[in-house]
């Protein structure tokens, strides 16, 4: 019985692990689990058929026997949940990682993703200009305060843990903005991660979907 | 040993249970759990003290002993594992509930705090009209995928969950834009959310601090 993800047949990231399967692809490398990779269309996503996974029409999905997830929070919870070595064993310390997931995608992703929409949709805008500033300041903020929150820690909860696969999954979405540079201490938290063995397997077969559909 | 929440001193929304407190009270009377209320002013959500627990200087925080955490879809979660009766018991029916707390709060509540923020901040903004259409759109698609799984069901995963505080409070959020009537079986499960007796003790709690505050 082998786990099955969903992702993007031609990802509009072009290879640059930005897509949401890099997170999960990332979490089943750590763990060493072996996976299949179910490649969707745009229009595959709008099917019957995937939305009775993922009611969004998004990627990734997370199919393992009876079990069907979809949301990258709650497949790396469950693999964390049902594998040692994604989160801590105490369960304070548990907890406290696990409200550093839900932050990277409640509270850091959301002034992130917005900033990079308005890059994308609304650059020829007559406002876009006028609009940009306040954008970036809520990036600011966030980044801001996230830095003075890792300090001059190694990971965000201890040891490293699916919080930091969520968290500097999220992070590299800001790296285009050239923002994340006014704090060192988060540039070497995401080299740090992108170092880990395990992400630089799930980005090689990423990138290797994207190669084979643009070669 | 007594759970303790933070919630705002005075909130701005004025009681009407948009505070993201009102998830955390919600959940708390639906186990019939006692807890304490820290309130704290804006500018105590700024001093150390705060952003120890909540690096973010958000409420609500949660603090059970030696157990602080923070962002409400961590303290829900640490509240379901721990008492019976907010989550399925069978694994997989839980890692589906659990799936649509994440899908609460990453997928349905970003459109809705984006909009809702420009409805605050850009209202008077030359590009407000020009915008609103498509930050409307932009909720309308999720409300749409949402009315469809939630189709004829009474709650999202099962029994009542969980999932169903989380999407319950963010759907509200969105309530003063008018867009949900688009959706009867929407309207009907927050209307059946709103009928349990936990959701109307921990509104009529929360309404209780503003009122005092502005009495």
């Amino acid at each position: 019985m082998t786990i099955t993800i969903t992702a993007f047949e031609n990802s509009p990231d072009r290879g640059r692990g930005l897509a949401r399967d890099m997170r999960v692809r990332w979490a089943l490398e750590e763990l060493g689990l072996p996976y299949d990779v179910r490649l969707v269309s745009f229009a595959a996503l709008k099917e019957p058929e995937h939305l009775a996974i993922q009611p969004f029409g998004q990627i990734p999905t997370f199919e393992h026997g009876e079990l069907a997830l979809f949301e990258t929070g709650a497949i790396l919870l469950h693999l964390a949940q049902t594998h040692k070595g994604l989160l801590p064993d105490e369960p304070a310390a548990r907890a406290r990682a696990i409200a550093w997931m839900f932050a990277a995608l409640n509270t850091i992703e959301p002034p992130i993703v917005e900033r990079g929409m308005a890059d994308i949709l609304e650059r020829d805008k007559p406002w876009y200009a006028d609009r940009l500033p306040m954008l970036t300041e809520r990036v600011r903020t966030r980044l801001a305060q996230l830095s003075r929150a890792l300090g001059e820690d190694e990971w965000l909860a201890g040891g490293f843990s699916a919080a930091d696969i969520m968290m500097v999954t999220v992070l590299r979405r800001a790296q285009s903005t050239g923002l994340l540079a006014e704090w060192p201490n988060l540039v070497a938290y995401i080299a740090r991660a992108e170092a880990r063995p395990a992400y630089q397997r799930a980005f090689a077969d990423q990138l290797a979907v994207f190669a084979a559909a643009n070669g």
